[in-house]
C-alpha cells in the first residue's frame, strides 16, 4: 500500500474510534486520565477567588484559577464560535501569594497546582454531551456524578454550549461576532 | 543543488541574519512590531495588582497581568533552564472585574487588553542583551530607554537571566533543578 494512504487510513480509523473504550484518554473502566501537557495548551483566562455563591467558600484560602483548552478545539472555536466534540477545558488552581521576592502589593501564583479539573465534550460517551472530572494528582478520575451542581450551573449560565465563555474575554468577542451565545446568557 | 540542502542553507542564512535590519519583527527604523499571535503562545502565569513599590500605584484600577512566551523559547527553557536569543516574553494587562454574570466574589478578566509589553532578548541588537517595548495598540513601538527602572530592577532581581521566573511557578521549578537561578535571587 502507498505509505501516505496507510497513514491517512490509520488516522481515519483513530478518529472513528475516538469515543470507544480504546480512547487513550480513558482507562478501560471509563476513568479519565489527567492531561499531561495542558500547560502547553491555549490559555483562555485566569481569575482570583471567584465564587458563584452569595457567601464565599474559600475558607481563608486565596487561589487563582487558570483556564486552558486543547489547541485543536481552540482553533475550531475561533472558526465557528463553539466547541467541537473532544473539547477539553482544564481549570488549574494555584495558591495566590502576597509575600515573595520583591513583591509589595497584589498577588501572584506560586507552588504546585492545588487541583486540576477537566470539562470534556464527548456526546458519544456522555448522555448530556459534557462531563466533569476532578484530579488531585496523576491518578485517573471517575466522572463527577451528573447530579452535581457544576452540571446544572453550567447548563443554566454558561454563555456558550454550557461553558463559561463570559469569563474568557478573547472567546466572548468571537462568540458575540458569530452569534453563538446561549439565549440563557445574561451579561 | 539538492533541494533539501537548499532549504538548510536558506534556514542557516535566515538564522545568521536574525538580528539585522531585515528581521520581520522590526520596522526598518528599529521599532518593534507588536506580536500578533501571543495569545496562542505558552502561558507562564498571571497575577493581580502586583507592585514592586512600597506604595501601590494602581490609582484605583485593578488589573491582571498575563505572561506569555513564544513556544520555541519556552521549549529551550524547559531543556536548559534559561532563555535563548530571540526570546520574547509578553505581559498583557486586562481589567479585573468584580460584577458580571453570576459572579459573587473575587475578580475575573474582561474587556480588551489595557496594554501589552514585550521583553525581548537579542544580544546582537541590544547592548545589554534584552530590551523592553510597550504597546498601546497595533502600532510598532520604540525601545523603552535603557535608563528606565525596568532594566535595573530586572537586572537586580530577576531570578533567571534578568527575568522574573520567581513568579512563574512551572519555570521556577525547572530553573531550580537546572541550577540556573541568578546568584542575586532571594526567594
Amino acid at each position: 500500500m502507498n505509505p501516505r494512504l496507510a497513514v491517512i487510513l490509520l488516522l481515519a480509523t483513530a478518529a472513528a474510534n475516538g469515543a470507544t473504550a480504546d480512547d487513550p484518554n480513558y482507562t478501560p473502566d471509563g476513568k479519565l486520565k489527567p492531561p499531561a501537557d495542558y500547560r502547553e495548551w491555549i490559555f483562555l483566562s485566569s481569575s482570583l477567588d471567584m465564587s458563584y455563591r452569595k457567601r464565599g467558600d474559600m475558607m481563608g484560602h486565596s487561589m487563582f484559577d487558570n483556564i486552558f483548552v486543547d489547541p485543536a478545539s481552540y482553533r475550531e472555536f475561533v472558526k465557528t464560535g463553539t466547541w467541537p466534540e473532544k473539547t477539553r477545558l482544564v481549570m488549574e488552581m494555584r495558591g495566590a501569594t502576597k509575600k515573595g521576592s520583591i513583591n509589595q502589593h497584589g498577588r501572584f501564583q506560586s507552588g504546585e497546582p492545588m487541583g486540576v479539573e477537566v470539562h470534556i465534550k464527548d456526546s458519544a460517551r456522555f448522555p448530556g454531551g459534557w462531563a466533569f472530572f476532578a484530579f488531585g494528582g496523576a491518578e485517573p478520575a471517575q466522572q463527577i456524578p451528573t447530579g452535581a451542581d457544576c452540571y446544572s450551573c453550567h447548563q443554566e449560565h454558561g454563555a456558550v454550549n454550557t461553558t463559561f465563555v463570559q469569563f474568557y474575554p478573547t472567546l466572548l468577542k468571537i462568540a458575540t461576532e458569530k452569534k453563538t451565545l446561549s439565549p440563557n446568557y445574561h451579561p
